[in-house]
């Protein structure tokens, strides 16, 4: 498959995490030829924090996880994931699988069973072949080391089209905390759906609970508001581990907070620019909404909408769709209030279009590979932004015209 | 465009509604060489009952007819719809353009302005060039006559593919008692969004409210429960007009409202059958949800999952979007407890595939031009259905390809 045109050019220097020693190693899960099972090793004293998937329907790994996330513990840990098999809708054979498997890292690791953090992404409701996964755990366990996290980033791919990483290297009483992090987005493999998993390590010193709440708030910034297609897999899992191998403690240090949301924020990007068929990359802001919470109602609305979606994609600076989707997302809004943007360019306000805008500074911004559509409802303060990506012919051909 | 391939092989004969007469005629709001305004005129004693877009940014002349249909009036009534250009988001102008319209035709009829239902459809943002309506409305009021319903099918279409009729004939006390309607469905006409706009008139006497309470039913069990690509337009509009010319007093008559049901019904159908660029017609019943709320809920996340509608489209019993779909969909569901049939296909139950389910059974189900998709959560007594097409090449072009 042809790689996004939304690619970054190369995959970023990112900076060695210490405490985290990678590897990874092809078990034949289902893809052959490639490393499809990636371990993460933390050191004792590391701390991770993570959030889910809110699905339903979630996938046996992530109930594992949930299980495991919130407990205290000075072992250390691992993050161990496989692609090519979700082992969603695997009913009781799928936790088999998953207690399998961290019975078996836990010995080659020598870490307890519940420190065992695992992941799986591809196919859906077909048996996940642990054996596999199993056969290779000594080798992947013996091949770790610091230097890793670029093939970490390609192992966890299904039909990503690149591989997906960002750090950010902050500077605390004068001594250095880095974070670096791996994501893979909605790549698809028929017949499964897309999953999004991201992990996200620092070398920063800090508590379970601290942690945890800054990975919630930043998650709910970034990860929490990209969209490609509206569809929520059963798979979703972010994993961040903390090492304190730096020796600084961060504890209620803002900077530390911002660094975390920043590298989230270019994680979920880049799951949007490697979304199915896209072309365009969107950024929706919402302002003047009654509530923040109302804000994010009318950006998603926006960002789902399939007519909004197809406008992009054929670069038509189709404002009466925005207006049609704020009208639709069932939060407040007042049809003389509005006020719509594409780029800079004023295109409606008071409930018409603006008498100055001209199709062609609309068109314009359309062209553009990067494109931002801002809101104002007119109403109050709520504020929000969502990301999104066109809705193209790729998306069809990837989703209908290949079959299981 | 080429006709749906979900069309019916002909418009079907409707019964003349005694008390109504109507016409069409060629006013050039935006189309040449068709008729664009159509007039239906009912007899004094007529009742009006009507249920609009919930849209926060509907159009002037769905806020116009929502302040006037649960006015009582003995004097008769006039629905007079353009396509074209809707007057949604028009500002002020939107409004004086139906105040204009009104007066006019009251004069023309000889009817109160309040009195004049009147529909838009077509363009949206540009000022509706109502003087061109307002020249045409002498010649289009002498022309009405009780047999132009086909007509008035055409003339209200957009890129609608097909004209959409329906109609039911029940025995009440020995009489004959008629329904019959016209609807135009999610045809796209750059730059604007698809509308659904419902015309049904009977020759049953019964008062408005009673009228009102069986259309808002029969709405909420039909209309209201199909989706093209879940957006909503801001001009959708539905009208019922009852004559009484058939001295039969339906107040109260079971027959009468499930036959106004059964011609929403089938007028609904054939608007997602005309959906934009369907090659599949698909029904979702949701069973044994904990309530019939949570049903619809279920049924409407996976009417409106692209990656479901993709896989119908490409005839994939991709049985993992559905899980998914249920999965994300907020509503309660418990994934060890789903069963899932395509058509009369066991597909999945107990939370992982069938063990006879074999994939040539759902592969062939997919190959029908009309599909069932039924699932049983297991939890309780609520239940839903919800009508659909899938999503396709025909779509992204209609509404990406073609800049307007």
């Amino acid at each position: 498959m042809a790689v996004s045109p939304l690619a970054p050019a190369a995959f970023p220097d990112l900076p060695v995490i210490e405490g985290v020693r990678l590897a990874t190693v092809a078990a034949g899960v289902k893809y052959r030829n490639r490393d499809d099972v990636m371990l993460a090793v933390l050191d004792p004293g590391s701390v991770v924090a993570g959030v889910f998937t809110r699905s339903a329907t979630r996938s046996a790994p992530v109930l594992d996880c949930q299980a495991k996330i919130g407990q205290e513990s000075a072992a250390g840990a691992a993050i161990l994931v496989n692609s090519g098999n979700s082992n969603a809708f695997t009913g009781a054979a799928g936790q088999a699988s998953v207690d399998a498997i961290c019975k078996a890292a836990a010995e080659a690791t020598g870490l307890p069973a519940e420190r065992i953090f695992t992941s799986s992404t591809g196919v859906i409701g077909q048996p996940l072949p642990h054996d596999r996964i199993i056969a290779k755990l000594d080798e992947v366990v013996s091949k770790v080391s610091r230097m890793e996290l670029p093939n970490a980033a390609k192992a966890i791919m299904t039909t990503d089209t690149f591989p997906k990483g960002a750090s950010r290297t902050i500077t605390v009483d004068g001594k250095t905390v880095n974070i670096a992090g791996i994501a893979k987005g909605s790549g698809m493999i028929a017949p499964d759906m897309a999953t999004m998993l991201v992990y996200v390590f620092t070398d920063a010193r800090i508590s379970r609970a601290a942690l945890q709440a800054i990975v919630s708030e930043a998650n709910a910034r970034t990860f929490n508001n990209i969209t490609v297609d509206s569809d929520t897999s059963t798979s979703d899992t972010l994993l961040m581990g903390a090492t304190g191998a730096s020796g600084v403690d961060v504890d209620g240090n803002a900077d530390f907070a911002q660094a975390v949301e920043e590298v989230f924020r270019e994680l979920a990007h880049l799951v949007v620019k490697d979304g199915e068929g896209a072309t365009k990359f969107v950024t929706v802001n919402v302002t003047g909404a009654a509530t923040d919470a109302d804000a994010r109602t009318h950006a998603l609305s926006i960002a789902n909408s399939p007519l909004v979606k197809t406008a992009i994609a054929g670069e038509d600076p189709n404002w009466g769709r925005i207006v049609m989707a704020v009208g639709k997302s069932g939060a407040a809004a007042d049809r003389d209030r509005l006020t719509i943007r594409f780029g800079d360019i004023l295109v409606a306000e008071k409930g018409w279009v603006s008498p100055d805008y001209r199709e062609e500074q609309g068109a314009a911004v359309m062209k553009q590979p990067e494109i931002s559509i801002d809101v104002d409802i007119g109403l109050g303060q709520g504020a929000a932004t969502v990301w999104t990506c066109d809705l193209t012919h790729g998306y069809i051909s990837i989703n209908a015209d290949y079959r299981s």
